[in-house]
């Protein structure tokens, strides 16, 4: 399929002012064609056409909405070769890891498919009357979720499959029932306008409103901003800076009617390594460590930004592993020039600090190259630098050296709000490790144990979120299954005819019975949903 | 129990500057005794004690948890007729209306201290490891909610009990596992101060941290602005008017880390009558519908402020017959002098429209009494005026004469979010109804057939909630059980060993065993836990 550089609002394929193009971050070469940039009434007309196919879309059958996820997936493999060429091209990620970004994306609408078939999500309560309740009867009181409207979707620099125009938050809002308006990411408007292509073409296969779905393409804030002040857009998803989160945060909250906004943003993922862990595999630990760090040149939102660990021979050794182990890590390729000036400022910054002392860096390259590196300091001065806990994207890493465990626990009480936190351990460091975990429950969407933050699981268990700064909300995750109920709410019918309820409101096989459910505050489920554990 | 007029920050009674004395809105009396009015530093204190207190209460058995529910309830009724007394001094609600209201007060602490016995609030979902997982192995996931951090409670002025110092929002946040700071109404210092000893009280008799729960006296807004913008404070709720909960709004926007506000805010509750069940029952609907609106002097955010209708004989002798009950309705007596004022200029606000005329007004009183009031437009003229959609705290309603039922659909369509809307209809209408009950859905938090909104039952199915401007927040419910979720975040443990996992999450019956739980996204219930309704 060819590349249009066009927008797509609903079904139209709508040419208007194009000024610019990707670029190889690779090479620094320009590459066709040019593309266009959505003005105001572009994103007005994507806005209130998605308004408008709203209730018909979120009215169609739930088997229907499944198959449209399914088809979205199978759409995308449709798109073949050219879309992971296309991708590895605009981000200079290798053709591996975009194929691995492919079936990330492909799998993660097909498990929504299957959430949707489901229909847990529904939450579906029931309080049914009583009618000889004293002093007052009871009503009937049926409750479901329901989407809350248009959402506006920002693609992500960093994954261009899996979080962007057909990603992670495009899925869990149309698994919701709630129309997109995508805003590509300028730095992949190729990819962008592949995998829209692919869910474009999916809803219409399926009999969908047109405005089901939207992607706009452009290179101005401006564009952003006039999406998330829409009046038709309920909810945004973002995943980007914390000054780009926050700026989104601050329109939607400004509107004539404040919407929420998921902005997943900057976390430096502490990782304590307890002393046990250290004694009985300290290389191991820094051997991970590094190929965690500098997966993907860092660009990952889980990179490990930041150790954790108390002063002894064994962190020396380990200090000593990692640095070995880094220096030979070669420069890694970054999605772009800006963000590769950015990760070199931050490098700078961190590395211009009198306390902080380099431990080690990795092969330096060219262009838009990262050169990996890893600091250390003591735990007094970072505690003393709140600057010092800033997010630098990219394969940067700090380590804080600790005089003891509670100085460990001082240092997680001190930082903002993450996205995970690791620890190692062994059986002898639980004591200690159960000293602050509370402080990491506290601080973070995620715990992982003894292994590595990058690698987010698709799945029904996972929670990629976090306190603030993290996200600009806690409550929720942007990652599993539990990111749909960013984009719904509860709604409940009083006596309701059961002619006018919604169909899986209704008291037989096809409605309420199908679902495990709330009746009168206890879960009833058919036996044969029901599995026994013990 | 002597009303002390301190503030109780912890366990600590704390006297501090006093300068203001409840009002008696029947009498115009003042009350004994002055009333604190809490400063700066006393803010401080009562967050940092919340803070303190934070990680203990929210680990204390789930079984102790539910017991401080129960004991907060048991104490409410040992606070005997001096509360109710108080109460309805403080109010003007006579007895009757507040002894029911301590009833609701205390079933709902009942209700979640259930909720927390059971503990589906937990979400717990489970995806265990595969190992041999190709190409990559998983690791094994645990989900479950925590609480958010202390939460700032402010009392309302509707609901001295039910939505004061031991009222929804405290219930709901204490049960969620949250500390709780609670504002007082400065309208009934008095009972809030009473009410809060019950909770105080049962903490303590719990066993539970001081922190768990403190309560703030003050007529200033200096104080609500101070509680909301502290760094401990972690959500917000709050029930009361417009402007209050935008103020509020704005304040945790601002906040270097912006928090979640529930506010309750304002609705003028719809309520469709069509023209079959007009022809039906409508003198039975004029009844109810002056009984509903004037209930309480309409002081109830489910007030039914706007009647839609279409334009016939009908129609013609409900409005003699709503115009004639409401003639005979004495005056009520409002919550306050500055409610009934705001009130009467409401009323003189909708009657100054050209377009408007005045169906029928009830008795007049004196002093802080309030005169109902029906008014009725024809829809153009609504429309034009987004201003005639404000909401009138009190008894008083607006029919807009509809010239068919598309009209009524476009009349539904411009409003704004509200709590509630009703609908009276016979099987004859469904057809009608069924046109414009997507908007309705769009529209609002809970839909009721054949009933009047107010009456709002604290149960499992309950939504008290809607779009904005009727809350700050559509994704949560206010009354009933589903409250619990508003104070919760979920958190994912990945590969944690058992002995360093929360009790829920082990492997055992005590844990995740004892609970319905997604396991693989696929629901797991104990036999036990499973009634099968076919």
């Amino acid at each position: 399929m060819p590349i249009t550089g066009r927008l797509i609002i609903g079904y139209e394929s709508v040419a208007t002012a194009a000024n610019f193009r990707a670029v190889d971050p690779t090479s620094g070469a320009q590459l066709e064609p040019l593309f266009a940039v959505a003005g105001a009434g572009d994103v007005d007309r994507a806005c209130r056409s998605a308004a408008a196919a709203f209730d018909q879309y979120r009215q169609i059958d739930l088997a229907v909405r499944a198959t449209f996820l399914d088809t979205c997936a199978a759409n995308i493999l449709k798109a073949g070769d050219e879309l992971v060429e296309r991708a590895s091209q605009e981000t200079g990620l290798p053709l591996a890891r975009i194929q691995s970004e492919r079936g990330r994306a492909m799998s993660q609408l097909r498990l929504f498919a299957e959430v949707v078939r489901r229909g847990y999500f529904l939450g579906l309560r029931h309080d049914p009357a009583l009618p000889d309740r004293k002093p007052l009867a009871r009503t009937d009181l049926r409750l479901r979720n329901i989407p809350l409207g248009p959402v506006a979707v920002f693609g992500a620099s960093n994954f261009p499959l899996a979080f962007s125009a057909a990603g992670g938050d495009v899925a869990a809002a149309l698994a919701a029932g709630c129309p997109v308006v995508v805003k590509g990411h300028p730095a992949h408007p190729g990819t962008s306008e592949l995998a829209a292509m692919a869910i474009s073409n999916a809803a219409r296969e399926c009999g969908l409103p047109s405005g089901t779905y939207s992607h706009l393409s452009g290179n101005s804030n401006e564009l952003g901003r006039a999406l998330v002040a829409h009046p038709a857009i309920k909810a945004v998803g973002f995943t980007g800076s914390r000054v780009g989160g926050m700026a989104l945060m601050k329109i939607a909250a400004e509107r004539a009617e404040p919407i929420p906004v998921y902005a997943e943003m900057s976390s430096i993922n502490p990782v304590v390594i307890l002393p046990g862990a250290l004694r009985a595999r300290g290389d191991a630990i820094a051997s991970g460590y590094v190929n965690s760090l500098t997966l993907g040149a860092g660009q990952f939102c889980t990179n490990p930004g930041l150790v954790l660990a108390i002063d002894s021979p064994e962190l020396g050794r380990f200090l000593a592993a990692s640095g070995q182990a880094l220096s030979a890590v070669g420069p890694g390729p970054m999605l772009s020039a800006g963000i590769c000036a950015n990760y070199q400022r931050g490098i700078e910054r961190i590395g211009g600090y009198p306390a902080v002392s380099s431990v080690a860096r990795g092969a330096s390259g060219t262009g838009s190259q990262a050169q990996s590196a890893l600091f250390q300091v003591h735990a007094p001065v970072f505690l003393a630098s709140a600057a010092m806990q800033e997010e630098i994207f990219g394969p940067s890493s700090l380590v804080v050296v600790c005089s003891d465990a509670e100085e460990i626990g001082q240092v997680l009480e001190a930082l903002e709000g993450q996205l995970t936190a690791t620890v190692h351990l062994e059986a002898e460091d639980h004591a200690a490790a159960a000293k602050f975990l509370p402080v990491l429950e506290r601080k973070v969407g995620r715990i992982v144990i003894n292994g590595w933050p990058t690698g987010v699981e698709v799945c029904h268990a996972m929670v990629h979120g976090g306190p603030y700064p993290a996200t600009s909300d806690s409550r929720s995750t942007s990652v599993g299954t539990l990111a749909i109920e960013r984009f719904l709410r509860p709604i409940c019918y009083q006596d309701m005819p059961a002619e006018l309820l919604p169909p899986e409101l209704r008291d037989d096989e096809a409605g309420l019975l199908r679902y495990p459910r709330l009746v009168d505050g206890e879960f009833v489920a058919h036996g044969s949903m029901t599995r026994n554990l013990k």
